[in-house]
This record gives C-alpha cells, structure tokens and sequence, in this order.
C-alpha cells in the first residue's frame, strides 16, 4: 500500500469510491502513521441530529483536498503515510455502547503510537478518544475550537451529551490544561463560567480574538511545550455564515480565515491526535461546512 | 375554553402561535375529548433522524387544516373538543426514559377515556403509546401504514428501535390483530415475513393494492368489530415522491389519495387513538410531508 | 418577425434572453396570433406569496418547450404566429390598480381578437383577465382546474383575493357556465358548496375521477358547444408531489398525466385564452411545477 | 404567570409550543413589562415576499436562545417580566388596513409603558410602531440598521412601501434623530442622499465602518442623552452571507458580529422599543437570518 | 473476498465508505459474476449537467439497499457474487476518449462473460457499453426505458451526445431490436419518430402504458426469446414528482411503482448487463431519484 | 434605442424579460459602447459542472441592479450606452468549437473599440476573450480575482481547461503582466508556483491582504500605466461564505466588501473589459453568489 491520494488527473476528482483526501482505505492494523478515522455517531445531541452523516459527507468534499501547505512548506503526502481507517461502528441508540466501541478501536492504535485524526459525529464522541489518548500519553493539553465551553453538567439525568464531554475529561484526569478559541455567549447563566474559571482555562473569546487585528491577538498564544497535545475542532466556533452545517449554531463566529490561521500559527510540539466535530450534513449549504471540515485535517496533517 | 380553531378570517393562516390545527394549547387536564399531542423523538432510527423537529412542522403546517369533510359530510369542530396538549417531554438520549415519560403521560389520560392523536417521533415511540392503550382497553386491533413490517429483532443489542415496536407490542399482549397497508420489499431476508405469518398480520401489499381498481381492493377490507382499534400511520407507507420527509424511504410507495381513501373507507367502531410517524422536516420538499401528516390527522378526527 | 422559436441546436436551450418558449419578445401591437403575457402579481394571496416570480421562472423551465404535440399530431409553431408579449406592469402593493392595469393591457387585445395565455401570478389575477375576455366574448364558459372553489366571500374587508375570483366573474356576468377539475376538501364548512350548487357548477372532484378508469372519466366530459370557452388551470389543482410549487397545496390531487389527458381530450370548439396560476418558484422542487405549467401552455397553443 | 422561559433542561430545546424564548403566551393585557409581538405582514414590498412567516420562523429558532449575556453581565429573564404576546392580527392584502390594526394593538400598550420589541414583517410596519411610539414619547431617536436609506418616495402611486418608512416618520414628525449604520450603495442616484442630508442623519456606512478597527469605530458613536429611543434593524444591513433570508440583499454588509458589538456598545439611557425586520425564511439558508434575528432580541433584552 | 453486503447489523448503515449496496470494492479483475461500474460522466448532456456525480451518490443512497426480493423470491446475494468495481477513469472534457476508456474498461469483462450493471452518467455513456456487449454478443435486444427516443441527429456538429446513442448503436449495428417504455411527448416535430418506424421500436408510450389497467398492459409485453439482452434505465422515463434529479425533466411520466412492475415482469432468458443512467444529484429532492436508481439495480440483480 | 435600464417603478424589479441590468437586448452591431456579454459554457470545468446557466440567473438577479456608484459618484447609464447583448452561441460538448464561437463573436466588436464585459461560463472561457482582446490591443495587463493561479499543465491529455486559460494566454503572448488578489492554498505541491514565479506575476495571497488593515494593503496596489488593461474575476476568490455557487470553492476567502474596495480602488486608465466567471447557481444559497457577480459588473461599468 502506498498511502498516497488517488490523483485527479488519473481519476477526475468527482470520481472514484469516495475516502478522506482519496486515500487508501487501509485496515485499522495496517502500516500507517496517521489513520483518519470517521466516528458516525450523534446519539449525544440536544438539538439538531444529523452528524452522523458527516464523516461520509466529508470524505466526499475531500475528494477536493490538496497535498501542499503553501505557509508550512510542507508536502504531508511525501512525508507522512496517511490512511483512511474507515469508521468505527457506532451503535446509533446507545452512547454507553458507542463509547466502549470508540475506545476498543482508538485505544490499541494509540498503543502503537498511531496519529489518529478522527471525524465526528457529535462533540460526545471526544471523550472516548480523549480516555484512549489519555490512557497512553498521560494528563493532556487539549486545544478546543468551539462556541460552547462544553462543562455542562448531566441533562435529563443523562450524564454522558455533546455540552459535557470536557468536563468529563478533566473530571476523569485526562486533560490537564485547556486553551479554547470561538467561545462566546449568551450563556444560560453566569455560573456557567465557574468550571472554566476554576481549571484555569486560557479562554480566547470573540471578543479577544476581534479587540485586535489578528497578528497581534496570534502574539498572545503561549508557547506550547512537549505536553502531548490533543486539538477537537467544533465547527460552531465558525460563525454560522461559514458553518451553517452544524446542530447548534451561534452567531458572531469565527471566519474561516481566522480559524485557519490560528490552527496555522499553534506551534506544537508533540501533536497526538485531533479531531473535528459537529458537521451536520442535512443543514449544510453547498457542503462548505464539510469543506471547511476537510481544512482542519489538512491542518491536523500538516502538524503530524 | 371554546377548543375551536382560530378563524383563518379572524387572523391570517400565516400567523399567531402555531399549534395543531390552530386549536388552543390546553393543559394535559382540561376538558377535551381529543387531545393532539406531539412526541417529540427520534432516537429510535437507524438511518436519518430528524422527526423529533416534526411536531413543530406540522404544527406549522396544520395552520392549512380544515374542518370540514366532503366526504364524511362531517364538521369535526362542531362535534368534539380537540385540543393542542403540548408535546411530551423525552430525553433525546435515551429512549427507556422517554418510553417511560410518554407512558407517564398518556396513560392517565386514556383513563380517563380520552382520545389521544399522536404526532411522532420516530416509529419506537408507538409501543409506549400502545402500553397505554393496551393497559386501559384490553389487547387492540392495530391498522398499521407503513413500508416496513417493523416485527424486527433487537438490533447491535438494542431490544427497541424504530423497526421493532410492532413484534414488542404483539410480544407484551397489547395488540391481538394487525391489518398493514402499502408494505413492500425489499426485505432482508425471506425470514423476516415469519412473525407476520405467525401472528396471521392481513396485508395489503403494494402489489395487492395495485393489481385491481382502488375501489376493488377497498372492498376486501374486512368488516371491523368493535374491537378498540388504534391507528398507526408512518408516512413512509407513502412513495417518495408523496413524502420525501422520512428517514428511511422505499420507492414503489402508495400515493396521498390511495392512503386518504383508505383512511376513510375503514368503518371503525371503535376508534381509540391514533399517531403519524416518521417525519423528518429535513428531508422534506416544500414541507409536503408534514402536510400530509396534517391530513391524517384531519381523517382520524373524523373517525373520533 | 418570424415568431419562431430559438432552435436548440442554434442555441443550447440554456442559453439566451428567456422567453416563454424561447419566442420572440413582441410588442404588445405586433403581428401575432397568440400572445403569451406574464402577469407577476401576488398580492392577492392568503398564505404563502412568490407568484410574482412566476413568469420569470416558467420563462426560463420553457426553454425545454417542444413544438410537436403527439395525440394532437399539431405543430403549432407551423399554424401559428405566437410571441412572448411580456409582463403586465403590475403594482404589487396594491390588487385594485393592477386590475386596472391588467384590463387595460388586455382588454384591447381581445378586441382585436388575439389569444392571449397568461401566466400568472396568483389566482386573483384571473379575475381582470376575465372582464376583458368576457367583455368582448360575452358570458363565458369557464374550464376551471383547481383544489379550491375560489367562490370565497371577502376576507378581511378585502373584496378581492386569490379565493374570490370566480364568485366575481359570475357575480359580474363574465362567465355563465362552469366545468371545474380537480376539487377536494377538507373545506372551511358545508355552506362551501353553495354557491357552486346555486351555479350548477359541473365539479369533476377528485373522487369522480379517481372512482373509475381515467377513460371510462373522460367520456363523462359533456361535448362542448361553440360558447367562447376560457380555461384557468391552478397548478394546485395537482398534488404536491406533483406541484410542490404553490402557495396552498392539497394533498390528494391530480397527476401531471391525469391533467394533461383530461386537457388533451376536452373538445372546444372556441377557445380564446387561458391562464396557468399559482405558481411559487420559491416552493418548488427542481422546478418541476414551473415545468409543468410549461405544458400547460403547450396544451393552451394545441387548442389556439 | 412567571414570565420565564421554559428550561432546555425541562424540556429539550426542539420540543414544546414554540414561542419567542419559548417564553409564555400572554394576553395583551397581562403584567409584563417587554412585550414580545409578531408582526406578520409583508404586502409593502417590492421584491422577493415571504416576511410574513418570520415570526413564526424566528420563534422556531428562538429556542436557541439563552438568558445570560456575557458582556452585560446581565440575565435578563431574573430582571425583567417578558412575555410572547402573539402576533399581530394583520391582513394580506392592504398595507392600510394593517397600519391600523398594528397601531390599535401597540398604541395602548405603549401608554400603559410597555416596552414592545416586534417582529416582522417587511420595513412598512415600523412605521405604525413608529406612530405608536411617537404619540406617546413624542419625537424620538431612530437608530437604524440597514443596507438601505428607507426615504424613498412613493412607489407606483403607493405612498407607504418599505423603502419609504423613515421618510413618512420623519415628515409626520414621530423622529426627530437618525443614527444609521450598514447603509451601503448601490443607489438609484445621487439624489438618494438629500433627504438624510436635509435631516441631518448620522450615517455609519459600511466605508466608515470598515475604514478602521471596529473599536476605533465605536468610540465615534455619539453620547446619547435621554431622548426616548428606538431600534430597528433591517437584518439586510448584514452582508449576504450572514442574512441571506431577505427581500432585497446588497452585498458588502456588516458581519454578524459587527452588528453585536454595535448594539452591545450603544449606550442608550432611554430605550423604548425595537424591532427586527425583513427576514424572509424562504429565502434562507438553515435559518441562520432567523438566528440571527434572535440575536437582536436578545441584545434590545439587554437594554430594556 | 466474500461478496457480501456489509451488514447493517454490524455497521448502521449511514456508516462505513460507501459503495453500491455496501458490497466490497474489489478490482476489475476479481473473481465476482456481476460488477456494479461508475461511468461518472456529464460531457454529452444538451441541458443540466451533473450527472457526473450519480455514482458517489447512489452508492451513498445504496446504503438503504436490501437482497430478498420479495416478488421474485429470490436472495441475490446468496446466489450470486457480486462487486463494486469502482468507476471508470473518465475524462470530463472530451467524450471520445471517455468512450475509448468505457470500452477499454468493459470490454474486457464482457469477453469474461462477466455480467455489469452501471451507473451513468448521461445517457451518452451507454453507446461504449452497447458497443463493448455488442462486439461479444453480436447484436442484442435492447430494453429501454425514456421520456425520449434518443435517436436524434449530431446537434452542433458533435455526432455523440447523450441524445443520440440509440442511433448509433442501431447504425453500428449493435442492436437489433429495440423495445422502449415511458416515450412521449412534446416531440420537436414528426419527424422524430421516423427512426423508430424504420427500425421497428416496440414502443410503448404513456398513452399505451395508461390507456388500461397496468396487469392487461404487462400482459402485452412480448415473450422473449434467447436473444441477449441488455437493459438502459434512464429515469427521465419517470414523471419529475418520481425523478426530479434528472437533467431534462419530462411531465407525465412513470411512477416508480409501474417501472418497478415491468421491470419485475419482463422474462429475459438472457440478461447481459444493464444500466441506469441520467440521475443528477444536484437536482434531486431529497435523493429520491439516487434511491430510486438503485431500485433499478436491485431490479437487474434479480434478473442476473 | 436608449440604452437605459428598465425602471423598477415603470416595472417592479421582479417583472419583464430578464437581461443583464434590465437593458435592452442590442443586437450585435448596435450602437452601445459597452456590451455585456453572457458565455454560458462549462465544458471546462474538473469538478462541479453548471455555470452554463449563470448568464441566465445573473441576468435575474441584476433586475436588483443601480445606477449610482456612491464613491465613484457617477451614474454609469447616463453617461455611457450599455447593452445586454444577448449570449454567445457556445457547444456544450466542445471547448474547441466554442472557443471558436467565442472569439468569432467577440473580436468584430473589440475591433470596432467597444468594451465588452462578458459573464461566464467556467474560467477556461476567457482565453477566447483574451485572443481576442490582445490581438486587437497587443499584449495586456491581467487583473486577476481567483482562489487558483489557474496556471497548471494539461488535464487527462486535454490541453484546455479552466485551470488552464492563464497558462496559455501568457504562452500565446497576449498578456505580459499578471496582478492576482484572493489566490491561497493548499496547492497540489510546490512546482504550482514556479509559473507564477518565472512570469513576476505580483500575488496578492490572502495572507497579504489579511496581514494589516485592508486600507494599508490597498497603498500596495502598483500604480497602473496606460497598458491596456482586462480584469477577471473568478467568484471563488470569495470565501465559501460569500460565494457557495461556484464550481471548486476554496474556504479562507475574500469577503464581498474586500473586493468591491479593491475593484473600487484600482486606477486604471485603460480599461478594456472585463468578465466574472465561475458561478454555479445550482450549488448557490439564495442566489448571493450570483448577485454578487451583478456587483462585479456593476464595479466594471464605473471603470468603463
């Protein structure tokens, strides 16, 4: 297997069993370094369902992915075997038994120091894979895109829903540090803050990002060091313009551009894994979510 | 309380708060005859989910209701007192504690002997539905819309699903008596027709339906007893082209006016509720799904 | 000019300046026979609005316009000079001045015997249309395809609406007979029907046309007898999955085929205009109700 | 009656009556002190129809909505009495009519010193909110979002449309201040422009607005005193892509969060109302404008 | 490889990288007796492009597909094994190498008596196909179903389109007999049926199809002998409320219910291959038309 | 004739034939001095195909067209005579053919000295407009709006392509220098560039507009000498957000208002002509793509 992209002047980029960025589909034992990994799953959602559909919906906009980061130099294709895992099988009733399933898959390929970019699904499915990175690498910094601070206690008597999986997180020790970008209100209450307030997490809200022209808020991210290095990208910390895709959409987000510039500019030393979360197909407008979806993994490869 | 629909010439059919049929939102205990009641669900599906968004729809789209029936020659607001009750309260994670909600709430009602119309949800919220009615009204004849035969087994070790609710209803003594219409391959496997013969299901297949004039097969329906008869309606018993809106389509369906004329050619002397299932607003066409979910709800008042 | 229309093997039928069929874009004064008028007003509608785009949008869909009519074996690009007269300079904020200016733009037509197709528009709009052909022709025979009556009483102190049109033209003399296909409740009440009684309305409902064999229906249609015969087609009179396109769709209606067999088979001896209405681009799907009212006009120039 | 909106926790934010909040219903009457009210009418337009169903859309989307504004640090729902007050009892058909109706529902709320924030609707009807506001607080200060000047003259011998709105204010004397912000070219010509040069019109045109850093921009707002003051925001203020559920979009608009800092930095010492106006649901994509119109509410929430 | 759908109880089925009924992608030279080919190509359409993305999406749709047939009783994947093997590497600006790549692809698994079932494409694609089954099986019978005749002259100077293969194949000699279902009107003139005259079509158009009840018009199909047979589906031969994704809609036409019939109904001692063809998904509703398609497939397998 | 737009209130803006600004349709050789040009032909596009109906659908949404340029001050239709001058006759199955087509149209008119502004069609359309152009006026100064340099290699042994029309016009020496704005990455590797390079094209990537403040980068703009000068703008320079309707979309984009202020700030003395390209109204969102494209021109025509 060569991991290398289907190219589109062999086959025309519409063409083709769709994979992500038209890579091989390589079994999850294969001889890869980074396995992109769909998670179809949005059992975890409290408002618009339908992010089950997204890892297939992405490998289909991927078809349009590129190889050369023009800012990095970088050529991931020539450097990285890369490969399309498939999914995991879900159980779409059940978030208990999609956890065990998520960390059944994810854990052993993080034993074998595999890279893992994973494509959700809803933001509930971070924390399996938070459990399994946690596991082999130790307390983690996580890196959080999101409009949604994502620390909200148990509803319905649920404990386990896509606004809770962070504070499971660093409730269950896997996270030791947080930086999130996008957040922005209204909130449901002020107290909504206090868990955020008491892990010292490094909020770079809208307002943070818009006070400043972005060169100069981009100065204020602090250097990172080798503390293995999670990124979960919610697509709702875009502004709904550039992500109407997603099941609970804010207004007042991040451009595209930003995001990509931020995800530029993080100077990461030990990258171990990401994903990106919350495309919802059905509410999308010409698949540019899915697009932008696509973006973030070439990101995601460009810092493996 | 005067339980009449706001007059379309009193205010235009494109305003005021949206409710079933424009009736007024009572509360669960007031003095109605008929109750329509969303169920608000969806975590039933195995494919697109969506239909917890549909009571909302055809709330919206029940602003088009009427209430009289030409062939009937019956005014259903002048005999009865329906209300808009509210939706249930689910849990759109679990669908034990939202069978367990959905009892809590119809149950006392259909003690009290009221007729309950319910608008789903997936085709999983029907058994606590049936629970209710069965409870109250000994086992049930159950005339059954639908494409699917629902008699399925558990599925990745769910025992209930949006496939299954009618081999649960049989297996808990609830219904006694099945009449299906506008079922249609293709199946999975021959087996799954044996709990159907067992039970001695009548049904009207696609191709029973079609083999002779409407009028022909209309008369092969058998002459009810007044056994308490609820009504099921997944509106995928409809073609695709008829109700674009559901998860989980299968072309060769029947067309709007096969299902109104068989709605209304059944003599039911015993009527004791009803529901429509399986709208997904999100893949619907110019919300005609949800208009014609409308519709059966208008033939059920007269059967009321 | 020589009222041909735009071949699609000189242009690609996507391509050019639209008209209706691909004509040519006449003064109202030319040469013409027929002369196709878009009416673009919708100000007379009780719920959804957009008729207005109407003509623009079936302007385009007509570029998939044939001239070769099959049953008919008729060429009627060959027998007639027809043109795209353009839009009535309607006032959209006002029902009472875009009457005036639709009669008088059509009136003098009629007067100089052209036959005119419109394309509306709401159905309010077919009232003017019918002052001008009923002033010239005397009291019409109507052919009305339609899921509503449209002998509404004023609504909201407003005289005239979308609803309303035929209880005028009788009112006014305009029309003496009338042929109606395609009418279905649920109605507002009982007294819906009594004004059509009154009139000895002919109402083929869809009941009386689905209750047989389409043919063993169509001998049912009375000979016609040389009375100047106008027909008004509201694409509701289909069902929505047929013309989602409208602004109050019914379910249970007419197919495309039943409408244009029952158009192909009415004998008329003296046609002299016809319209197509409630055509709402914004509702449509893929534009196939704008299509269709395509063929309706096919139909109409069969008949010129 | 509480006065608070129904808790996503009680009841997920997809299910239940959908109303502004999902706050209650009350009578006109009852003892709220901001009154939330639909104002479905769009008959005063000249484009694309449709804002008659934005009520209805944006209490769809309201269920989004949250309490607690971050910047403000202000929660509004334990401060104040809001309540959804329905919908204006408009007609289609005569934007004459409707001006008095809307002025006979708002008129005496504002003299019993109720805060009104409205829903639209297409531009027209903020001039009877105007004159409602106006006879009570006597000449007031307009600020004003939109892409355009709303001082046309009439249209088509119609005097009141939604481009002439500001312009009859104005002349009746009801404001006597306008600060606008989003207003943009193209114009018909230049003299466009001499009506707001004549009165004096603070304009904040998108050049002004993004000539420099948007916090250099909002130190030039201007000090407000204690003149009585009123909102409205025209969402085609917002480019396109953040609002393209709209009549009349001119490209080159306000970002989503432009608009918010803007309203979030007025400081106004005397607000008396607000409304947001021409969304147009058909014409949008995944209700992101309904969205954002919520989020306007939510911002006048925080200045009542 | 085992040949066997990818079960939906192991994998839900919105999971997993999609291919025609979730069956293993294997290469063109495997062991399989029926191959499901891509042609994803668009460059021979007069009117909508896109067909060139059906294959992805009705492998995506495919998802839905089940293997009893009810009918015929009969386990297609017990029987029989079956593969996706992937498409053809076409070439989206030239129709001519696209058909010497078709031919080169195909042909090869014709003479290994494979049987393969594609998935256009335009209609253009078929004439590599005819002439590659053609070259094997000397001249065949062709079953095809259509709006139009597709025996239309070089339009624009180019001799290949996808309104044209039909005559060719007849000219090459490919075919020998033609029986066509779903053809009628509007024609561009007379003369368009002068081919099928000359050549003997058994044609059975709409009027035909609908002049009696479906069961006596089946029963006029014709007893086939042992000619080898291929069939092309294009679904234009559907009404658009059945196949709105299609690039030039015709009203009047099939409903899925008749095509499935005759399709069911056709005896065919020899079945070589078959196709479907001219489903555009950027024209869909709701992917009704890709579901459809592979209804169409399902059909073929039980005919191999 | 009088080359003067319709008024919207002779005709509201939704009504009458539609051309580009409501002009009147010239033939050829009228007497305009600036003829708007629709090239409906996407026969060059490797991914998403359908710009062949942006001339039709831009001609829709310029019906929402000025006349007045706030910050040019000038008033385009009283001081020039402007023409929609209907479309080229392209051959959707030939790129050779319709580069001949085109160039036959357009050379005879720029010969005679008119401008020409002409509205794709795929980009691979302005290599004919560029023969002829710099046949006429020797080598030229290209303004370029793209997210691709749309200077790569031949395509599946297809030397034309839209990819590729920047490579051949500078290899056919009819420009000599390139000015591109909006071009980003990812690229498909390093070697994308050196064309670029080798040609001293001046990029502005979106990193060199997004480093400072917009005005800062508009003082970088070289000044322009008297070179004849053509500017074409491909709508994918736009972000996604503002340009969903295009054919191979880029996320990380130009807003609308960075373009118009760059199109509005280029002093150029010589002008030539210009054309916007690459919309695809099929995949746009209430059309925003295609009323942008109207605002291209419309910044054109302040240029002529």
């Amino acid at each position: 297997m060569d991991f290398k992209p289907l190219s589109g002047r062999e086959f025309p980029r519409f063409s083709g069993i769709k994979t992500f960025f038209r890579l091989p589909h390589a079994p999850l034992d294969a001889d890869y370094d980074v396995g992109i990994l769909g998670v179809p799953f949005d059992g975890g959602v409290s408002y618009r369902p339908g992010a089950r559909f997204a890892p297939s919906r992405i490998r289909e906009m991927s078809s349009l992915g590129r190889t050369y980061h023009w800012s990095r130099e970088d050529h991931w294709a020539n450097r990285l075997k890369v490969a399309d895992i498939g999914d995991v099988s879900t159980v779409p009733l059940s978030i208990e038994q999609t956890y065990k399933k998520i960390e059944a898959t994810v854990l052993p390929l993080v034993q074998k120091k595999k890279k893992i970019l994973s494509v959700g699904g809803d933001h509930s499915t971070t924390l399996p894979l938070l459990r399994s990175f946690g596991k082999v690498h130790g307390p983690l910094r996580l890196i959080h895109f999101d409009a949604h601070l994502d620390t909200y206690p148990a509803a319905w008597d649920c404990e386990y829903h896509h606004g809770a999986f962070l504070r499971h997180a660093i409730e269950e020790g896997l996270v030791k540090e947080v930086v999130q970008f996008g957040i922005r209100g209204p909130l449901v209450s002020k107290e909504d803050l206090d868990f955020a307030t008491k892990h010292k997490f490094k909020i770079f809200t809208m307002d943070n990002i818009r006070n400043t022209h972005l060169n100069e808020v981009l100065k204020t991210i602090p250097a990172f060091d080798a503390t293995p290095t999670y990124i979960t990208f919610d697509v709702d910390a875009l502004d709904p313009a550039f992500a109407p895709g997603t099941g609970t959409p804010v207004p007042g987000g991040l451009t595209s551009y930003e995001a990509q510039r931020i995800l530029r500019e993080l100077q990461i030393p030990n990258f171990i894994g990401g994903d990106v979360v919350e495309v919802c197909p059905a509410s999308d407008s010409s698949d540019i979510t899915s697009l932008f979806a696509m973006d973030v993994l070439f990101e995601y490869l460009g810092m493996c």
